[in-house]
């Protein structure tokens, strides 16, 4: 039963919400199974009728069963089909990347349609302008799902924890990567191999640049920086550094330390400007970051009030990602209302915040080198070191070999990374150090 | 500005929220000074401006600070000048306890007033009348801060994550508790002197016996069992055992055997039924909730779509409180319409299931006991196990003394509750067995 009536201004908590669902692939798929399935589950909670009134997808061969045991959907190949049709009072966008998701999403707005996504690359390249239309249009655009598969982010930064400060995130969002570095310690292969396995089990794609070298997380840090800080975050804007340099002998140096490598996505506000990168880290064990292992996700925040916090869960999967994007449609659903359409959650970037240069921010480093094993080396480097004003934590002196080579590492109290480059850049020129293996920061994360 | 008027059934965000607050000790202090710290941030955040109009507490005297520099705020020593303010849209309750909380806040809802309260034991034990009081006047009452301080769990549980069904929810929900076992096995000390530095460092109460007996976890558990099952469970329902009971020898076997003692609350679905408690439980090292230390919180989830979902943070103090009482108070805000109030996430207690007695529950057993350390005496053990059908997993006999004594660790199988005590009850009768020393739970939390 539909109707659009309205008791005194009371949205009508019987009046049914019919949904389109735009891309009909694995995510797609599901979303629609889970809103069939729990359908009365959800009316019970929340008062509210779910209906998925229609589906478009281009290629719609693979899709026969469904569509021939559900003839109460209308499935369609155009998407303005779903659109431009007045019965429609949420799109849910499932096609992923930036085009043509971004004039459907437009286009969906325009015509007042409140919109659910999972698109972590169109809310962290084009966030701003469709936020502006979501707004001008008065409905919301909901993203849960675009960062952390199933785990609840969006919504708590959005309200539990709306009163604080975010004064730090440190995440774990790709999974792929994750669950890499998690074999690679577990059973000692080399990148390479742990990359096999993963490609394997279907964890990794075929090109698995975008996971490797820390795209997607750039993608879902730029979206969580923004609702953190109040100033919306580019991708581009996120320094990055993938995990295609790690070797087992620095996981295995890294594990003697006390620290498991992990890539991070970490965003931090600092005197007004905005921090963001993305790169392999040194996490100590002690800390619970430490601990997440496989294609497990986890976000970990510091807010004024209410300190320390973190989420963990999958990242990805058809499953956990349709339960955040039915959680998305739930929260619109419970305050729909057709005749007075209003924005809920908005878009929470009031500020514009400076990002700051990566060159000119400060780390913790780990450097790792081959150098010449006769005395007075480490007085050379550590002179290096002195002049650029990095200063030294530790220096452990792994092995010699023998042919005369001595491998160290050193461990750097915080410095500038632009000091530490400069400092880099100079030790490759004395000829006491063979060769830099490699260099990667380590994040205390002290509470 | 205040003013009353909606423009076409849109709730004008432009409208001030008037807020009393009930209780003026530690947290509400907290919550009025983050209301006043956090209002601009708040205002550009979701459009709202919260205005603490009044605050009643019994005592003011110590508050003379407060209440002279804060003029523009009526302060009063009669909760019922608040709660029948037409003014005041929101009323905060922290006094704790059921009485007269439960009254005043009943006194609140019949006067359509909208209510935040961090108070568990009114929830857990008189959950059923407040929702129908707040329903039958079309107002929410929200409770985030009575779970698990700062963490967002109800929020997430009512939104994100409401289409799931949850299989099973496993808490550490109580940081006093956690903060002694914590102690105990890194200190290695005794439970009374790990209790007196808990009480040293403010974190136990002179009179410990509601966080070490359980039954502040088992108030918690009730609230969130009645959410994520959708059936009222009463804090009396919930099987209680404290951790009084757990020694250092405890702690230090349950290590070697790969496991670290924490106190959980567990509840979850099975046939049909609720199966709760709360109690010490060996978890294995490997799990992510046995590395939650000292006073932190942390809720784990199983829900049929999102799998495996856990979160973690401070479980207690005025700020983390502040930040989930101030959360709920926006989530009420975003939507709030003086003149067209309305239910926005309501009790989701729709159906009845039953609690299962717990004598036919089962668990994995931890058994701890000294037996004469003589040929055939394990015979005599297992042949009571096999008859009571107790089927044992694995045995260690950890020392044998010059008397004569041996001490033998059980770990069994999955087993009723109630063969496991019958078991126990006929081992004490026979004369092998020295003593019972203790019998604790293991939960293995598989993935």
């Amino acid at each position: 039963m539909q109707t659009d009536k309205t008791t005194a201004g009371i949205p009508d908590k019987n009046l049914d919400i019919n949904i389109g669902i735009i891309g009909f692939g694995y995510i797609g798929t599901e979303v629609f199974r889970l809103l069939l399935a729990q359908r009365q589950y959800i009316m019970k909670k929340t008062g509210r009728k779910l209906i998925v009134k229609s589906v478009a997808e281009k290629d719609l061969s693979k899709k026969q069963d469904l569509i021939s045991s559900h003839k109460e959907v209308t499935f369609t190949s155009d998407p303005y089909d779903i659109i431009n049709d007045a019965g429609i009072d949420i799109v849910v966008e499932l096609i992923g990347g930036i085009n043509p998701a971004y004039e459907i999403i437009i286009s969906a707005l325009k015509n007042g349609k409140y919109v659910v996504t999972a698109n972590k690359d169109l809310i962290a390249n084009k966030g701003a302008d469709i936020f502006r239309e979501a707004e001008k249009n008065n409905v919301d655009i909901l993203f849960e799902a675009s960062v952390g598969g199933g785990i609840p982010i969006i919504g708590p930064l959005k309200s539990s924890l709306a009163s604080n400060n975010i004064l730090k995130i440190v995440g774990i969002l790709n999974g792929t990567t994750n669950f890499i570095l998690t074999k690679m310690k577990e059973n000692s292969l080399g990148f390479e191999d742990a990359l096999k396995i993963a490609q394997e089990l279907g964890y990794a794609e075929a090109n698995p640049a975008s996971d490797i070298e820390g795209k997607d997380a750039a993608n879902k840090l730029a979206i969580l920086a923004s609702i953190a800080f109040n100033s919306r975050v580019h991708f581009e804007e996120v320094y990055r550094e993938g995990i295609e340099k790690i070797s087992i002998s620095d996981i295995l140096y890294a594990d003697e330390l006390g620290y498991n490598i992990k890539l991070l996505a970490i965003g931090s506000e600092e005197n007004g400007k905005i921090n963001v990168r993305v790169h392999p880290a040194l996490v100590p064990k002690s800390h619970i970051l430490a601990s997440i292992k496989d294609t497990f996700n986890a976000v970990y925040f510091y807010g004024n009030y209410v300190g320390e916090i973190m989420s963990f869960g999958r990242g990805a999967g058809d499953k956990p990602t349709a339960s955040s994007v039915v959680g998305d449609i739930i929260s619109i659903a419970r305050n729909f209302d057709r005749n007075n359409k209003h924005v809920i959650f908005g878009c929470t970037c009031f500020t514009h915040k400076q990002i700051m240069p990566f060159l000119e921010t400060s780390d913790k480093f780990y450097i790792l080198m081959d150098v010449i094993d006769r005395s007075g080396v480490l007085a050379q480097i550590a002179a290096v070191f002195g002049k650029k004003e990095v200063s030294i934590q530790s220096m452990v002196q792994k092995q010699t070999d023998a042919s005369g080579t001595a491998r160290l590492i050193f461990i750097t109290h915080n410095t500038l990374n632009k000091s530490l480059y400069d400092a880099v850049a100079e030790l490759k020129k004395i000829n006491v150090v063979k060769k830099i293996i490699n260099i990667l920061r380590v994040e205390e994360l002290e509470s």
